[in-house]
């Protein structure tokens, strides 16, 4: 979202069937609430190929790659590394300390600002190992209570941010969606500004399926094969 | 999480088995996430079990419902329905609107705050009828890209309570997890104060399972039977 930093999203763990749907969950909230690139476990072709695809048509930069060298990744990530638990510290309490870590704060004094440094946020799957725990600089937890990877992964990005990812626009896109007070439309991304023109006209299929060739999943994973 | 309103969250549709993990996670989220209350439909009662199963043991208050009249529940709320979809307005140019609608404003002159209103929050899984749009007072994108309804309504929630939500104390809890920099420290609930003392100690179990019963995911779903 920032060519100043990357930040990286890493799905840690991955088991095929059971786990496509969260994998894809996390890769496209990854891209939706502005991560620059997802990494998934090599066993997650189909997350992958889902998450491509939805970058093809609304739109990127977005990247998406297959590794089996997570342990490593972890170990030899020059940047910040934050790692998402529920025994972590809570996020309220630490979010601050990484947006100055990662140079993502608002500097008090003008001109004081810290250096942009890349950020890897590690999504547990399966069960982590102990030396993530340990290499990690942030351990955070989005409360300390068992929910979700994916919501913990939106909170996070959206206070890491600061909500400035939601103005996100997007390059290639093929279409977009536009907000509507009550509406289903979606247009060629070509025909209007992509800078949040709430009066742009478009086709309007309501009640239709949107002409997106999703399945009509609201917020949902919009094109995963079954 | 307050006596002055109702926040409810209605999942809309589940298609058993493929969807039991998503709708868990839509629950699990409604819970950590301030919601009061989750109602599923009555088809998904192993998710309803599991999120019960977390309430019993990381506490609540937190209602899980089994309805087969989600259409009648969405037309007769008495109170304001959001409804959380791709195709809706920007939820940060709606939120400060939907909070005032709620009484959860901070009003600009003391006394001048709006009469707390019970909220429902609908969350779609299969695709919902058109009536929901116009029925709904605001249809809300969490961005107006496809991603994930579990990202969706934690981003949306979070937003919603200004992070309070994310102090909030349980009630009747078996257990509780004391947040750490580097740790899995689950201890009895009664040992400590419920208040986020996090220099509390307790049973420091380092590496292990933490003694929790769950099967270790890290802001997993924590319990749900495969």
């Amino acid at each position: 979202m920032n060519d100043a930093r990357e930040v990286v999203v890493l799905r840690y763990g991955h088991r095929p069937g059971r786990d496509d749907r969260m994998t894809t969950h996390v890769g496209l909230t990854a891209r939706a609430l502005g991560a620059d690139r997802v990494i998934f476990p090599d066993n997650a072709g189909q997350s992958a190929e889902t998450v491509r695809g939805v970058t093809d048509r609304f739109g990127g930069p977005f990247a998406v790659e297959l590794r089996d060298d997570q342990k490593a990744i972890v170990k030899s990530f020059e940047g910040v590394v934050v790692h998402l638990t529920m025994y972590g510290e809570r996020v309220q309490d630490v979010e601050a300390e990484v947006r100055e870590a990662v140079g993502l704060d608002e500097p008090e004094v003008v001109g004081e600002a810290s250096p942009p440094r890349d950020l890897l946020v590690v999504v547990g799957g399966e069960k982590v190992p102990w030396a993530l725990y340990e290499r990690a600089d942030f351990n955070v937890g989005v409360t300390n209570q068992p929910h979700s990877e994916v919501a913990g992964l939106a909170v996070f990005l959206d206070r890491l941010f600061d909500g400035a990812e939601l103005d996100r626009e997007w390059e290639h896109a093929d279409r977009r969606v536009v907000p509507e007070a009550t509406g289903k439309t979606v247009v060629d991304a070509d025909d209007v500004p992509a800078s949040g023109d709430d009066d742009a006209t478009g086709t309007d299929e309501r009640g239709a399926d949107a002409g997106t060739g999703e399945r009509g999943a609201e917020h949902d994973d919009a094109g995963e094969r079954d």
